[in-house]
């Protein structure tokens, strides 16, 4: 892992980093030193890992809760190349939704194809973090809806480091059977009125986690609408109550 | 009005009172004075307006957020007389499930009936507590799960001082066309493994609610369990955010 950069602002140390040509970046507590556990975000499809949304994200973390946040982008995202094969696919996938076939199970096929490349790679990013003097060894979390839920399951379900998840906005249809596997806390996010994902898969993939302790937050909105800041909150405090 | 008897213990004060024959209790933080935002507090059925899980709540609300908190009994219950209209549809309503019949649209039928007594009775009280020094006029709050979402639901739709209420583990059965008529904000408990009512009939009634802001919390358990310590928690958040 190679530090690229460094800078600090609003209380919050951010440090791009490369792991094998993948692009991340770290943030900590502006001032503070010493290992502190991590909570890795997973960006939403069409997003990166500095988007405003996870710069916001990331530092209601640090600066309240006083953890390390890191996020990679995941790939043909960010500073990441365009992938030859997710763009045929997605290409595809464009024109079969025009040809009139529904849309969610499109998506969850695809997030299952790019979660196999992943998931690995988020967890040689734990690997690399968690020996590099800013991130506590142990226990870890993970934050991500929409593309970051599609991809977390797999990732949380692979990975006992991470012992508390945030995740929503996402269908059982990707990943019902990796959601059995999931035992951890989590924290389950679900936009009442999302286009993309129906409704009943949403309510679905709540169910198929096998966390004896979750806890399910629908609000009204679609997809993409901008999450209450009093979710942001919640995430906060269970990532502390978990941590 | 009549007060009947005072006490203080961990930093509540609380107040025995009697209203036409309407016995209620009235929680206020202890050395304080004052008028504060009130917290109308629904009990469960077979429960009354001491319950422990109602004082917990009620020292929650007091201690947390400074706040008055009153509960009045629902007719049949605590030190009330029994009723014998009540205890005769009870009673029939008994043999009707042993029939076969199923028990959620006995409830709703059972919980309507009750509300056209409460709902005035409620009223009635805001009335004498927001005119009595200790309550201040204007924004008030209501929490009731259970019985006290399906006489709350008709309650808080009919009075327009109520700014936000947390209702929850109740069916859409008894009460969607009054949900429709709610506009303020709203948090909602739904246990996920209710036996009592039906997880589709209470995810219709957070549906119903006409509320631009609500927010519906779901955990794993059966209708009784004790909610988790966050929920209450959450809701306090929740109240201090819109009274």
């Amino acid at each position: 892992m190679r530090f690229l950069s460094e800078t600090s602002a609003d209380g919050v140390h951010e440090r791009l980093f490369s792991l094998d040509d993948l692009p991340g970046v770290l943030w900590t507590p502006a001032g503070a030193t010493g290992p502190r556990p991590l909570i890795l975000l997973g960006h939403g499809g069409g997003q990166h890992k500095k988007a405003p949304a996870m710069l916001a994200r990331a530092h209601r973390f640090v600066t309240g809760g006083g953890f390390a946040v890191a996020a990679v982008d995941v790939p043909g995202h960010g500073d990441r190349p365009t992938d030859p094969e997710f763009d045929r696919i997605a290409t595809e996938n464009q024109a079969r939704v025009e040809a009139g076939e529904p849309v969610a199970p499109l998506i969850a096929t695809f997030q299952a194809l790019v979660a196999r490349r992943t998931v690995p790679e988020w967890r040689s990013v734990l690997d690399a973090l968690q020996s590099g003097g800013h991130v506590a060894a142990g226990p870890a979390g993970y934050w991500g809806v929409s593309l970051g839920c599609g991809l977390g399951v797999p990732f949380v379900a692979a990975e006992p480091r991470i012992r508390a998840a945030v995740l929503g906005l996402g269908s059982a249809l990707a990943s019902a059977d990796a959601a059995a596997r999931i035992t951890v806390p989590v924290e389950f996010l679900l936009q009442w009125d999302d286009e993309r994902v129906p409704r009943e898969q949403g309510l679905a993939l709540f169910d198929a986690l096998g966390s004896a302790e979750k806890s399910l937050h629908a609000n009204p909105g679609p997809h993409a609408a901008v999450l209450p800041e009093y979710e942001l909150d919640s995430n906060l405090r269970f990532f502390r109550r978990h941590l």
